[in-house]
């Protein structure tokens, strides 16, 4: 036996403890001792919270707590069932975090009103385990993701244990079926360890799960299958279950201690066989067994609420009276409320509680990243499209010493797509982490490594997630359309964000950043399936002092870029950039500046004279492209035409200053895109994002707009931008059709222009590659005779 | 021995025929039959494609051939690896489908060469398996979705076996992972049988594998934790491999006749062990071993395209020459480049083809839905808000009918969510299916049923697609949040859906159903997480003949839009609507009439007499609600004030005739806004999208759009609205604020409202619910002296 009798009911003093306090935040408005029988107007209006999982999380906390002081374990808690939130404020609570962050609810009978009102009351806190909980970071709300943030929250913290408990409904998720493959992906000598805990109650909603449905035995092999030893807890009387889950506990312990301790040892690897818990006790343990002659305990119907109508019901209201007198309340509280000192001495100390421990508050832990001046891997730029450069392979230069000078707190997360996203440069200093069979035909392949791949972009995402929020900093890079796979999870983040800018006691953590390479422009070759730009779309609904959006159009402009997400902090950085060799076209200094003030006229590329007849405006690389080959033509055949070039590098400088933080003043905007002239517009994605930011803006009315309409299939570049009317030639059209009275010539030029997409439609349809002449282009003002026509 | 030496070499020279065109569709523009020795000209400019995966593909693909000959088995075969595109289009084409749909591409040396030249080129096809491609219900761009499509075409289709290849790569996807568990909701009676064939080439784009990284043990551990009987196939000589492989097939096939006959025979329910086979062989098998120096066979390097420098490197094309005529094209093709008569014998006979299967075509399967006139349902509203009921609840009652008139042609999908829907009126003629153990305890599940549901939107969301493709009918229901989980899956089926719009030999499938209910403004009790309207926005941005979304206000209007969108075809759906009761405004003809309309002024509601101060308009049905309560208040105050309420069902009326088919006329929208009014419009979801759909109109300045700004967390109904300013009283201030010369009772009435909105907050976070009167509150003209106001 792993416990006397007298832990064994210490610790289920806290379990009940835990339980009494989850069922009264869920009930109770007043009388949270039960002082004097329960009346209507204790009960609150709205029964809202989720009693089903909450037991389950109780017991599983007790336990936690006594391992970690028994053998002082650094351990955080994750609850996969998010809805069980009365479980983690009640943990949070009896081990007094609760209260040290809120002091508003002490430690004692009012303390304990207001802990109960508080919950799912309007003013209150949420039902879930959410930002506002001590000790958490991860929501649960939207269900699969608690093993990828627990493997995550484990990287680089070798002394940390994450347990991480699963939902037997989320396991039924995507996301979470292929997270237990995360095993594969930590290093038992410098990551941490999770313990995952199934939790099997049995029912979901309104059905069974199909993890308690399908045979123990057929169970048992999946769990293995996924790289497990399983430790089986079960029962439904809480002493038994308290002996074995202790047992559990220790021996779960025991295998993590020795995995890590064998692989520390400097012993050559094998990959571990981590173990698990698996918990089976009933749905809604200890609560009502019965109402209205149903059985309630043990089946779905106790998910939500189990009594529904306590407060007109008088039955109902005695049944929960009886109920939370089961708990003996008077054993755990004393006559003022106070939590019993040895019950709540049953507590760790300090930051070892789970609710305090600092892991799960990541800005308390963050150290600023360590990261050189860009201009060190600026590209030389001698004139605007002199040179060609690959601007993410530029920034894997960049990340080689990201890399190297923040060895325990940077990495790099995809599914598969680093090399083809071409930051393979960061192999020079670094590997790929895998924990399965390695093979002499892999390459940079290593047991540990700052680069983690998966071809699961949920788990990618989780892991970041993870790692960020446990204080820690990282990058994402994908390709732009599949990175819509993961736009739930992005939700939840951005909400997550949103809510902790106000919770005075978590400082904020390193923005989310993401790299969409790959992206729709240059996805010709792998067709339509792989051509999206929406993602841009989906985030900046998402509160605006939360999400940045970014645009680089060349390789110093994307260093720069990059630099400044890597270091932000509280943000959901979505960068946009090409990995295909493209013009360079500003220089270091200039990309500086340009990034700075997010958008601006590039003088080199416009004849305006502060007085321009069109502005022609791009952001993102290939619009960008574009545009200056129009400027181009547009200069050499209507030299009298004055255009203003516009780049625009940060999206959210196109909203109003009242919309967005980065918003331009309606004056500075008006000043750039001028309040009458025609502006024809480039932009990487759907275009009418561009009439959404700009709406309110003066000059609206005459702003014309081209980006991908959906238009794609496998062909060439050129060609796709043909296929959205984006490219060179119908831009020309569209400024020459939106400039009065630019006479014979225009009329010519545009038929040329017309001419000129047919001759372009036939040769690659007949060569299978671009017109040489679209290939070979540069900007080169000498060429065009524009040094005489730029005054 | 399965195999004969004879039947081996068929077997083979299908499989060399397949593997010789893949290879001439990746590389070659000309010179299709080798005729003469290959020249640079010969050679594509831009080589795209994905040889690793292809081999594999046309193995199984020729050994279902000949099983399907054998045992006339009805069989269609899905790839997951999808970017396998070249082995589906040369087994379309060896086996005579692909010259019958495209006559162009015949089968002799032209037709060779124009098959070979349009693969991923310009004006051609894409390089996945893609609605082109006959015989395919799936695209595989993105990876995940294989087995739920596959399980989805099973459905109801008692006879049919669905070969589905999972690529190791996509295996380790979330949607793929949680896939395998949808063996548990088929029924061995009334659905076909899914083979599950994992292949295990062992590498990805850069990366080995976790699936082939793992102990074999491990590896069978899981797939038999996933319910599965495994059979392996594993081996890299091409006879040895036909050899099991004819095997594999074989018994594959006994186990799923016995299981199904078995299950036919009456004899009682056990849910079966269905087989699948684990297949085993090398990357780019019988590709190139090596180029310069380096393994490329068996490799990563195999990924896409081995030799990449065919056109410019003399020793790549002589390799490439070696590799085609290693599969002895003379032996395969006549002089003309004619199949060779024994080798096309080896293909099954018209529709038993695959590629001609037409279930893999589903328009042309597909019978109209029968379903009553919705005023069948309707609900009786003797005047406009005097009563009240749950939308969603009555349609359930729709349902019954459509489930008992279609009993094997129409599903309800849902992530355990039916119940909570509100949608459980149809469990009064079906069940839920769940082939895993049912107890006493279960209701409504049994081993056969109409609604499907698994704790997986990305399942629900395959299964549906697979289920619509192969020619059914279907709709999903799901919470609005969490809908965002498929965003990625929506894009990829609305690209499928465009495309087959111009391929006319598919004719169209049913339209893809949403019903979200569950919506933000009622997860006031599930707080932050459970909030997301954004699901709109995201569809909009597809294809604009694709893309409907409705937004019925009450539940008659519900009923109208359902009937419409369930007997729609090709089209993507989004209908969002409540669960909770809310007020009926129209009778079922009105509702006929306003949804036929899709927007329009709700006259009971205006006092404008064709002339309005101000429009209110509503798109929602909380939005319609506040709406009205605001015209009442203002109508009671201001009576002087000409109102116009304006109700929009289908959102895409707002929307520009050019821009949108449902798109209103500029001359209606102006009509209908006025050019000149202000505009105070209450919208369901994000403000913007209203904007970025109006933002063409005459009168878009003077619109104020009052919407959810992702402001949330756990409170009442009421507080919701109100924390996003879309509250009545809100709504009065901002007509207010925006009719000029209202005079000092407009004042008065502001001051008042400001009042209000203070008073209802106060009340809410003193008592924990609702204001009554807001509770309370009903559309009654006669109480608010409103009979005498109108004229």
């Amino acid at each position: 036996m792993t416990l006397t009798a007298d832990e064994i009911s210490g610790i289920d003093s806290w379990f009940r403890a835990a339980n009494y306090l989850a069922v009264g935040q869920i009930y109770l408005m007043d009388n949270p001792l039960l002082e004097r029988e329960l009346r209507r107007d204790d009960i609150k209006p709205r029964l809202l919270g989720h009693w089903g999982t909450t037991p389950g999380l109780n017991l599983i906390y007790a336990h936690l707590n006594r391992l970690i002081r028994e053998r002082d374990v650094n351990a955080i808690f994750l609850a996969g069932p998010g809805h069980g939130g009365p479980a983690a404020v009640a943990s949070a609570y009896l081990d007094g975090t609760y209260s040290e962050v809120y002091p508003r609810i002490s430690r004692d009978r009012d303390g304990m009103r207001s802990l109960f009102r508080q919950f799912s009351f309007p003013g209150g806190i949420p039902s879930h385990v959410a930002p506002e909980t001590p000790g958490s970071i991860h929501e649960g709300g939207e269900l699969g993701y608690v093993l990828s943030h627990a493997y995550g929250a484990a990287m680089d913290n070798p002394d940390l244990v994450v347990a991480a408990v699963v939902g037997d409904g989320e396991f039924e998720t995507g996301p979470l079926a292929t997270s237990w493959h995360a095993n594969k992906f930590v290093d038992p000598v410098h990551d941490g360890a999770v313990l995952p805990i199934l939790h099997l109650n049995g029912f979901k909603i309104a059905n069974p799960t199909v993890p308690a449905r399908i045979s123990r035995e057929e169970l048992t092999k999946l769990l293995e299958g996924f790289g497990h030893e399983v430790i089986v807890v079960e029962g439904d009387d809480p002493f038994d279950v308290h002996q074995q889950m202790a047992a559990a506990m220790d021996r779960a312990h025991d295998l993590i201690t020795a995995i890590q301790q064998e692989a520390r040892s400097g012993a050559p690897y094998h990959r571990p066989t981590w173990p698990m818990i698996l918990l089976v006790t009933p749905k809604g343990w200890t609560g009502p067994r019965e109402v209205d002659g149903v059985p309630v305990e043990g089946t779905w119907r106790a998910h939500q609420v189990p009594l529904a109508g306590t407060r007109d019901n008088d039955t109902h209201r005695r049944q929960l009276q009886e109920w939370m007198e089961s708990y003996r309340p008077r054993e755990l509280f004393d006559e003022d409320g106070r939590v019993r000192e040895e019950i709540a001495a049953l507590a760790p100390i300090g930051t070892r509680r789970m609710s305090a421990n600092p892991h799960a508050n990541g800005g308390l832990l963050r150290k600023p990243l360590r990261i050189k001046d860009f201009r060190s891997y600026a590209v030389s730029v001698p004139s605007p499209g002199a040179t060609v450069h690959e601007a993410t392979r530029e920034f894997g230069r960049m990340l080689i010493d990201v890399v190297r000078d923040n060895p325990d707190s940077f990495r790099l997360f995809g599914p598969d797509e680093t090399a083809s996203n071409r930051l393979d440069a960061v192999y020079q200093v670094t590997d790929k982490v895998f924990g399965a069979e390695i093979r002499p035909i892999d390459e940079h392949l290593a047991h540990t490594g700052r680069v983690v791949e998966m071809l699961s972009e949920h788990t990618c995402q989780g892991w970041l997630e993870g790692y960020l929020l446990t204080g820690r900093h990282g990058l994402f890079s994908c390709y732009e359309a599949f990175i819509h796979i993961v736009d739930s999870m992005v939700n939840q983040h951005a909400k997550w964000l949103h809510t902790t800018r106000s919770i005075d006691w978590r400082p904020p953590v390193s923005s989310l950043n993401y790299l969409l390479t790959s992206h729709v422009w240059r996805q010709d070759h792998n067709g339509f399936s792989h051509q999206d730009p929406g993602f841009i779309d989906h985030v900046v609904n998402k509160k605006s002092e939360i999400v940045r959006v970014y645009l680089p159009p060349d390789t110093n402009t994307l260093l720069s870029t990059m630099k400044h997400c890597l270091e932000s902090r509280h943000y959901i950085n979505v960068v946009v950039a090409g990995k295909q060799p493209e013009f360079d076209w500003l220089t270091g200094d200039q990309a500086d500046d340009h990034c700075a003030r997010g958008l601006g006229i590039w003088d080199w590329a416009s004849n305006d004279e502060g007085d321009p007849d069109v502005v022609l405006a791009a952001a993102g690389d290939v619009p960008t492209l574009e545009v200056l080959a129009a400027i181009l033509i547009l200069r050499k055949h209507l030299p009298q035409l004055r255009i203003r070039m516009i780049n625009v590098v940060d999206l959210m400088r196109l909203q109003d200053e009242t919309q967005h933080p980065h918003g331009l003043t309606g004056r500075d905007f008006d000043a750039l895109f001028t309040t009458d002239r025609p502006v024809v517009f480039a932009y990487h994605g759907y275009p009418w994002l561009i009439h959404r930011l700009t709406y309110r803006r003066t000059n609206h009315d005459n702003l014309h707009v081209r980006g991908y309409r959906e238009a794609g299939t496998t062909t060439t570049p050129f060609d796709m931008v043909m296929m959205n009317d984006m490219d060179r030639f119908h831009l020309v059209m569209d400024v020459i059709d939106r400039v009065p009275s630019l006479g014979s010539r225009a009329a010519e030029l545009r038929q040329q222009m017309v001419d000129a997409r047919r001759r372009a439609k036939e040769w690659t349809r007949a060569h299978g590659e671009d017109l040489p002449e679209v290939q070979d282009w540069t900007w080169n003002a000498a060429d065009t005779e524009l040094e005489g026509s730029v005054s």
